[in-house]
């Protein structure tokens, strides 16, 4: 473990309830997680929205001018705005004033200024954005990557995506022995585009990877995988249909649940249970993705995220942190390259 | 419209529950539809299911032997059993003694089949499957193509996918003015893998394509497109996905509407609108998917399906040749390549 607190730089001015929210999660964060934040932003309003807590804080602030807009071209945006709140934040990493980054804003231009500002890691050809989601078995929740960083992949980058996937599940989300899945339309070695024949045998090839099999899309959250590969486009439609799904069976039940005299006394008697119901439909809010491969712990959480995104994404990098994720990402693809 | 009988030919031996809820379903269809079905089986094991109907039916029973199991490479096995149910179904359309064909059996095995014996609609390089899936707007399904015919895919593909489906979304599904989307990971044109960027273009150009934009995982179900095109390796993985998550929800449902005495009262109102939200959640009550490009109309069911599912895609089927679907295909896609 490390002698010295963990220190996280929080991107104060991205996603859409910026400020407010990512400063009432920094808080919490700070406070629960006994690690150091620094807030980078616009200090006046930061400062404001300090204000709406009673709790005395010590968070530091670390003033930035502007942030990227949703709209912009990621590179383009960066270089023009050298000081804006996310290259501020990478540039903490890089001068090690800060362990870890998260950000709730534009998530290419996280990817990018990461990048830039700090560089891959030796081995690793492409970062991948990692998202988690819950599974049918409760307390299983199952890594997927690339889920948007790159949409055309190389079979060998889908081999490092596993590797980093791996030690991730392994090391964050705590999965004594990680089971790795590669995202296919069949469950023999066989089945799929040239993409996923050719990385199906890479990965069974590969000693430092725990890799079980194909995974078809009825099996990603069936929970008997905890990182399945892919890449970055079929994992981005995945991503984005899942967190629409349970909204559209919601949208369903509440249109079709109080018709007529009957349904409207029956879901009287059902109000707790459809609130239950609702608590498991809903898009499960873990914290966010991680940028795996840059040199930097790099979270980067949903446009809509809230405080309590933003403090599971503290954790997040706390734990990527404590557990050295990067030095043994970097060990063990420098040993699968030899 | 025609002036004889529709003829729809199904087979028996193909599916999870074959003979006996094929059996049942084509009884269903014959009966409900005004068509003539033609089974296609061993005759034994097709009688020992009629005889479990009270109904007297007027079913023509065409033998064949064998049938390709779900573990055999098609290719392989549609030449190892000439004499297979789906290989005599096929030939029954070759021989126009029926007009379409049914089956839930193994679909790569259909698939080859179809392309075998009746061959490609001119002007279509590459037949693709199209699945039906509800949507959050109640009656306003959306058709999504391939599925999980052609997992590699070149721009033109989807383009004739994107011409097909606008047909069939018309002229079946009855959508008056079809809206078509590509499957995508941004609303920008520029957005996505060397693919769908080029694809966009074509559908951007092509005048006979209703095309709206991209759409991304998130649009998939909420009813602004119509039809929705990809390559058969996203298609088929968002298929599965969304069949196991459809299934998760009812089970949710299952499991927390009843809890409770207040439960068991509320519910006990609620039977019927608890059957219209199975209805709309179930994919069985979509019939199958539509093998769209070969020169005759195939309906491929899933391997699960049950007498309702054969009903509902012997229904489509005729939709489809009351229609006129096939004509209409080969007349636009005629005109997109001169």
């Amino acid at each position: 473990m490390r002698s010295t607190r963990v220190r996280i730089a929080i991107d104060a001015m991205g996603g859409d309830n910026a400020p407010a929210e990512i400063v009432a999660g920094a808080l919490r964060a700070q406070e629960e997680l006994g690690v150091d934040v620094l807030l980078v932003g616009d200090p006046q309003q930061i400062e404001a929205s300090l204000k709406q807590h009673t709790q005395s804080s010590s968070l530091e602030i670390v003033p930035s001018e502007g942030a990227i807009e949703m709209s912009e071209e990621p590179l383009i945006a960066l270089r023009r705005k050298p000081k804006a709140s996310i290259n501020v934040a990478m540039d903490l990493v890089k001068k090690k004033r800060a362990d870890a980054v998260v950000s709730a804003g534009h998530s290419g231009a996280a990817m990018a200024a990461a990048l830039l500002r700090l560089g891959r890691l030796p081995g690793i050809d492409r970062p991948a954005i990692g998202a988690v989601l819950p599974t049918m078995i409760a307390g299983k929740p199952v890594l997927i990557l690339d889920v948007g960083a790159n949409v055309d992949c190389r079979p060998k980058f889908l081999e490092q995506f596993a590797l980093m996937g791996s030690i991730y599940s392994q090391y964050v989300l705590g999965v004594a022995e990680p089971k790795v899945g590669l995202l296919n339309i069949g469950e023999e070695p066989n089945k799929g585009n040239e993409l996923a024949i050719q990385t199906h045998q890479l990965l069974e090839e590969n000693p430092n990877i725990p890799f079980i099999g194909n995974a078809e899309g009825r099996d990603v959250l069936s929970g008997h995988f905890d990182v399945i590969v892919c890449d970055g486009f079929a994992g981005n439609v995945l991503l984005k249909f899942a967190e629409a799904v349970g909204e559209v069976a919601l949208q369903i039940l509440r249109q079709e649940l109080p018709r007529g005299l009957h349904g409207k006394v029956g879901v009287s008697f059902l109000r707790p249970n459809l609130k239950r119901i609702k608590q498991r439909m809903d898009h499960a809010e873990h914290g966010g993705g991680l940028l795996l491969g840059v040199a930097g712990i790099c979270i980067i959480s949903h446009g809509s995220s809230q405080a309590p995104t933003i403090f599971n994404a503290a954790r997040l990098a706390k734990d990527a942190i404590d557990n050295e994720v990067l030095d043994r990402i970097a060990v063990t693809s420098r040993l699968a390259e030899s």
